[in-house]
């Protein structure tokens, strides 16, 4: 069993604490809060054991009536591996304390590259990660360009990918998060960071991103355009999209409209927290001219980094393959989302409750 | 066993379904959807059989890939009672359908008091109910406004209420919801009709409200005052609002800021779809200044009303008494939050995950 301690339980954390605690080959042994909040109240109701993050905070856990196991320093101490989940800036500030623990460390991707010996994702770059004693996850607009963009490369080749990211404000609980009312070019520059990001981990296929933030929380939108060395059918690139498990290709007959409908079809599938880990590309968007594709996907930036940090532990930790961990990450999760009215144009016999 | 078909499976229709399924004394026949989009898919998901509520559109379902168990009437025969959840204003239509097939039904909020032959709270009007062939559970607004006036009441009598509805726009999936950018007075006229539709379930009590809409999606918030005949402490309000089950005071401690933590709250603690069938009093809101009380409620328009549609379901159709029925409702679903964080005054040991 691979112990796993994860350093913040906030909107990342919770959800990779719940994803260790589902892998069959995982152990966590505890989360962090800086504060006794609803967070840290909804840690014990899951039974994970709390550690104080600041040392020197601990006592305002016992003052609010939470229990804790220890400090930060008692986690580092019990586990094979730490998860840093804490905001953007902080992982850095992390780093030697993990270091002076000997603990291998997996950094989000608020943080810069350098963080970490390699940056991650499971579709992309899992072998790279091999004998590295730290990883960063890229974060998931990066995430989600290069689950898209491997195998269009694979497949037809990438000339070149331009994409306009479409930001969520803030997360549904960041009540401080702006814009209201705006689209704010972010940054404003052009090309954005996360061309490069992508090619952290997905080298060698030119990218370029420009990024706006608008005031929504749900999720992130992709308007992709991606030159093809090859001039492929919008049939297959549908097709090769469909195939990929960590892609769900949204039907047309669905109804859904944007991301309150996607996220009610996810709550509808009883997924925890309605949490969407796959890209979720509008089936109807994808659109062959020439060589020319286009495609809308969104990305929840909750969700989509849960899975990459699950088999980032196992790149760091074991010496399974690329395709063994994601399919353990996929099945113990039930990643790999397929809707029982994708429009196929084959005939179809009427789906049932058994289906 | 009390056989209950759900006409219209959309934002509350899905809910109910879903409570009514989990109540040991009932039994979901079926429920039905005018057209195969992404919910009737969920529908079939959760082994519920579907009926085309058109019958002229029937074949659609067909055509979808998305077998029917039959039409409206079909379920209508099947059923001891019929649940609408329909769109506002569908209902008073599909009365004399119910009637035509002797079935009694259940109407929500968003029709006229008249629809049925009496409306419907289950901490105010239960017995008031008895005999009904027809029922109007009132909407989500009113039942919150019930539910904490009647304590209050009880108690301490209320000489006024007056309160300020700030609704949502639109829920979550509403795409085609407004305001955007705006604060729109709801009717423009005051007070507002939510005064006395809150008189349909609790007679004689006063209250004057105001309604406006804004651009969350989220849930409504309750800005209040009620002047009492008495003048209690604030902490003999704040006892009396937490012994209420479906009252959830939200601690200090929590540090919930707005209806954003609040639904993620729920999330954590492993709502379904992050429901909140309670009402949400800001704990630190509550304050008696003299013989006026004010606070702060928050209500999830998608899920306050749920256990009260079981509830009128066992009102129409058995002889339970309505606390026998709201005990048995709450157990089933798990309504009655408490926060491990709550705070009181009294002395308390450290909690732990077995609390």
């Amino acid at each position: 069993m691979i112990r796993v301690g994860v350093n913040g339980y906030g909107t990342i954390g919770k959800r990779v604490a719940d994803a260790v605690t589902a892998q069959p080959d995982m152990e966590l042994v505890g989360v962090t809060k800086t504060k006794p909040n609803y967070e840290a109240e909804a840690a014990i109701r899951r039974g994970y054991d709390l550690y104080a993050a600041i040392a020197d905070r601990a006592t305002e856990f016992e003052a609010a009536g939470v229990e804790t196991a220890g400090t930060l320093s008692d986690l580092l101490e019990a586990v094979d591996v730490v998860v840093d989940c804490t905001p953007s800036g902080i992982g850095a500030r992390n780093r030697s304390v993990y270091a002076a623990h000997d603990t291998p460390a997996i950094f989000q991707g608020g943080e810069d590259a350098d963080v970490a010996d390699a940056s991650f994702n499971a579709r992309t770059s899992f072998e790279a990660a091999r004998g590295a004693d730290t990883l960063r996850v890229v974060s998931c607009n990066t995430t989600g360009l290069a689950r898209l963009l491997a195998p269009l490369d694979e497949a037809y080749g990438v000339e070149k990918a331009r994409v306009t990211l479409v930001r969520r404000g803030g997360d549904p609980s960041e009540t401080g998060r702006g814009p209201i009312n705006d689209v704010v070019p972010d940054p404003t520059t052009v090309p954005s960071h996360h061309g490069p990001d992508v090619n952290t981990v997905l080298p060698g296929v030119a990218v370029d991103t420009a990024a706006l933030k608008v005031p929504v929380t749900a999720m992130h939108t992709h308007s992709v355009n991606v030159t093809l060395r090859q001039a492929p059918t919008t049939e297959a690139v549908r097709d090769l999209l469909a195939d990929e498990s960590r892609i769900f290709t949204i039907p047309e007959a669905a109804g859904i409209d944007g991301a309150g409908k996607l996220k009610e079809y996810a709550m509808d599938r009883g997924r925890p927290r309605g949490d969407l880990w796959e890209n979720c590309v509008w089936e109807e968007s994808i659109n062959v001219s020439g060589r020319d594709l286009y495609l809308f996907e969104n990305v929840h930036q909750e969700a989509d980094v849960v899975p990459e940090n699950v088999d980032a532990i196992r790149a760091l930790t074991t010496d399974l393959s690329a395709s063994e961990s994601v399919e353990r990450t996929n099945e113990a999760l039930g990643v790999g989302l397929e809707s029982l009215l994708s429009s196929g144009d084959d005939a179809r016999d009427p789906i049932t409750a058994d289906d």
